[in-house]
């Protein structure tokens, strides 16, 4: 952590209540009595962005496929709710990590609300979206046939990500080794098997590049005529990502734990045009975990691209959790005990940096 | 279609009001209205049901399945909306079929309103479960990793059943031919390139048998304490397979538009004590398809089934749709034009055959 990052943490910490961050009980028992009451909705639903047909070959044998034609690839399913007064913010949209679903940001593992409702309870339309080749979404699974059907080799089969919970409980910092908890540690560890059952496999492997998932994103933005994009972990940067193919529809980017990708003056330039929120947890080097995650690495990475940003005018803030006094985070905050603490930081930068901005306050 | 049948036909049509089949403008333009006031949810969220635990062995190479380890198999994902007087009638759990997820459920592809919805706003609790194996509820893909490291021949592959466009059309009976639809079809073919969009892969080849979402359906009724479940096409008979697993929580079955599974009398007599409906739309023998879909020989077959379950005593009904005048439905009835009006079809069976004689009335 550089001493640069202190100045925007201080900024921010500024513009906190202390109510927010659930340090008064007072507050936090009118917040229960409020999530109680019954949860008025406008409108609800779901529908999809994006896809396109896809020639499948003729395979061998009888059966649903055997004839070829054409099937629907790279679809993005979404799913909302919109709540009376929704019109007072801008539409958030939230898009899970690796080998996650949406399931992400609904009931926690340990029963408790998740970002998706309180997020509507806050008078905001809320849009969750299964990333393309995901859960709803579905995937293209033509490679697997033609390997089965034995017209290519099995070295093209598509790498099928399966997270192990030993690999969950390290790189997403439930503790410093498998079964072992952070004495300080957020996360409901009591409730990890619910967790585990969240853990799908991950075929992002089998999409084409650019992702169309971040041409989804961004064409979602326009639908909604401006949104505020949330990505967490493999999703993180997406909003950036979306940003940077159509900017049109996207007013805020919030980016919630995973690398930052090395962009170049161009694409600074551009991504500064937006406000936004990068969000890390605690115990960023307090794991031992095997090779796929260094989040001290991302974290350093994440703080060098916030400087460019700013460095080229934009808004941008790097909210290190820890900085802020508030500690045990792991890498699946929005389901962590505080998670509706952290859920008022982000609407409170949003109300800030992207809404207030907007209306020329 | 046999004689038989007609006595249970007219037996159920007697005890529905006409403007139920959506005949009368005036009661569509009062739903109209109705559905348009904003939905009021005492409580709403996701969980899981079942899951097991599962080694994988490591795989070569680094990355984030390289150290081998347990993940969670065979769970069902669940999503619920409970409205504030559901105490009134029982919960209802709705199952999807082939190549489909619980997005079946939801906004029709042309932007109606969707059978979760309305049984919610007619004061049920409404589940919508993502079959094990699809979507949200994740699936086993150590199988296509195993082919991918050479552990295991290409020919254990999973069948991923990839339904196409032109399949679709034909076996869900849109129309006789592909691109060409039924002159008095009721699904919206305008908008079919939405509902291409939901047919997902589907790996129910890599579950165990017996299918772990039967098992999984059956406790979620026993959690619920009472509930009715409703699965459709490949899952039209889970309802059935469920009961005969534990048939305590499940208070009756609707099955729509599948094959029914020959059962002996030991398993005729078990599902004879639960109440049981059938549903099948129109333009049975206008089809040409490929293979998979005979539906004569499933309705046919589910008529039988239903004889031998009236004979054993129980509470069975076949509706067939055009027997009650209602024509061209199609595969997809819960998206049909119609779907609001088969949807209190439903409803009215649910508070004559389950729900009254629950309350011993």
């Amino acid at each position: 952590m550089k001493a640069l990052q202190w100045k925007s943490i201080l900024a921010l910490a500024a513009v906190l209540t202390l109510p927010a961050l659930g340090q008064n009980k007072d507050v936090n028992a009118k917040r229960r009595d409020d999530l109680k009451k019954p949860l008025v909705i406008a409108s609800q639903g779901s529908f999809f962005v994006g896809g396109e047909s896809k020639t499948l070959p003729p395979t061998p044998g009888p059966g649903i496929t055997a004839g070829g034609g054409e099937v629907t690839v790279n679809q993005m399913y979404v799913q909302y709710q919109i709540p009376p007064d929704a019109d007072r913010h801008l539409p958030v949209v939230m898009v899970h990590g690796c080998c996650l679903s949406s399931k992400t940001w609904e009931t926690t593992p340990d029963g408790r609300m998740g970002w998706n409702e309180y997020f509507v309870r806050k008078n905001r339309a809320v849009y969750l979206a299964d990333q393309s080749s995901r859960a709803r979404s579905g995937f293209d699974g033509s490679a697997i046939n033609a390997v089965k059907a034995g017209t290519v080799p099995a070295n093209q089969l598509p790498n099928v990500i399966m997270a192990s919970h030993q690999i969950a409980w390290t790189v997403f910092r439930f503790g410093p080794t498998f079964g072992k908890p952070f004495s300080d540690g957020q996360f409901p560890v009591e409730a990890v098997d619910e967790l585990y059952k969240q853990m799908i496999p991950d075929l992002n492997s089998t999409l084409p590049t650019p992702n169309p998932t971040w041409k989804n994103m961004a064409a979602l933005a326009v639908k909604l005529k401006g949104a505020v994009l949330i990505g967490h972990s493999e999703s993180g940067f997406f909003p950036e990502q979306a940003a940077l193919l159509d900017s049109k529809g996207i007013k805020g980017m919030i980016s919630i734990e995973m690398p930052c990708t090395a962009m170049n003056a161009s694409q600074i330039s551009t991504l500064a045009e937006t406000p936004m929120l990068i969000m890390f947890g605690d115990h960023l080097s307090d794991i031992q975990a095997a090779g796929p995650a260094n989040w001290n690495a991302s974290f350093e990475g994440c703080e060098k691209f916030v400087q460019q940003v700013k460095d080229a005018g934009g808004d941008a803030e790097m909210m290190y959790l820890p900085k802020l006094g508030i500690k045990g985070n792991s890498h699946m905050l929005m389901q962590d005990r505080n998670n509706l603490d952290l859920a008022d930081l982000l609407l409170g930068w949003i109300d800030k940096h992207v809404e207030l901005k907007k209306n020329g306050k």
